[in-house]
């Protein structure tokens, strides 16, 4: 049986990724970060959705406070109602997070004899971000071969993007017809008792259920 | 005036290229790790050094307790009077060590409009770590150039290994020459009072400082 780690923030896109690597039949292990966010409700979600699994979850660490970005800690406001989504990088932006996340998961999986990391990226909805694209996944399997052990010994760490060219409605429907817990999922970038409903991420979730046919069950404001 | 980040274990190693960091004209920010290393020595050495050169030193934590490798926390002990060094790959590697080192090097470098990231990484004496060999560097340099907002916005960072392919005697030579405070820094394993002498890092570095005709001003057992 293949071993896979997978990253799970615990949102709607990772939980949906998560749910591709056990019907892909891997033996899974869900990795999630502290990395300074407002708020831990996502983590709060990921450790449901991976008790959904009754999996291995391990949630670790990163201190990302002397990052400029809009989504760590006590830095501005994050902006509303933005209407250039996908058109350029967006203050949500946080520096190499993909990269330090992808990069811990390649520890991960040479420590558990892993071959494969799953990432719930998306270049349709973020295409703004340069670290959510193909090309950047390819040279970090590159990387990845040169710079570790069990790539230079011929055992290369795939990273497999399950969901990189769906639209977030085609997520939704594939979240669906894999079962996947999606009332346990947290998109919001704001971390209240209900969802704002006017973020970006809230926006483009409320969008993706309409457009896919379904009612999303989280609580909105 | 050039900006750099330069990874500072508090070794002999690091301690000179951040030397040649300064030497080369950048603003320099050291950047020290807390990854759950046997002992702590080397950190005290790498703010001694980081105080010597009145710059700033940034310390942030990476949680390593689930990687396989025996320089970390409770794993088995680490093997003594080795002697294959540089003939196959040690089981001192940590896996992905470098990789999320530079990664968040990476992003501290976004984060303060830093260009250049240097490391002290040595194919001479650390000949079998994948992940201390030019190859790798240049694939990590268009990984970032791929994805991170700096890299696809024109501005690419660049890894500097000014060490790379220095014995160890010359690595002494060049730290004498820059003035580097090498009595403050700390290369053995252990992290008792007095280095043990005995381990591959104790036996490379007296090795260099004889072969330079240096004395090495550390205390030994």
């Amino acid at each position: 049986m293949p071993k896979a780690v997978v990253l799970l923030s615990g949102g709607l896109d990772s939980a949906v990724t998560l749910a591709c690597s056990v019907y892909d039949g891997n033996e899974t292990i869900a990795l999630s970060f502290r990395y300074g966010q407002r708020h831990t409700k996502e983590l709060v979600s990921a450790k449901a959705v991976a008790e959904h699994y009754n999996m291995r979850h391990v949630v670790t660490d990163i201190d990302m406070s002397m990052f400029r970005s809009s989504l760590i800690g006590n830095s501005k406001e994050i902006e509303k109602d933005r209407t250039n989504i996908g058109k350029d990088i967006p203050d949500t932006y946080v520096p190499a997070r993909n990269m330090i996340m992808l990069s811990i998961a390649t520890g991960l999986c040479e420590s558990v004899d892993a071959d494969r990391i799953y990432i719930g990226a998306n270049s349709v909805d973020y295409s703004g971000y340069p670290d959510c694209r193909n090309e950047f996944f390819k040279v970090f399997e590159e990387m990845i071969k040169k710079g570790t052990k069990a790539g230079v010994e011929g055992r290369p760490i795939k990273i497999v993007t399950p969901i990189l060219d769906l639209s977030k409605s085609e997520i939704v429907k594939l979240g669906k017809k894999l079962n996947v817990p999606l009332h346990l999922t947290w998109s919001c970038y704001s971390g209240g008792d209900k969802a704002c409903g006017r973020c970006d991420s809230c926006i483009l979730r409320l969008n993706g259920f309409k457009d896919a046919g379904y009612k999303d069950e989280v609580e909105y404001q």
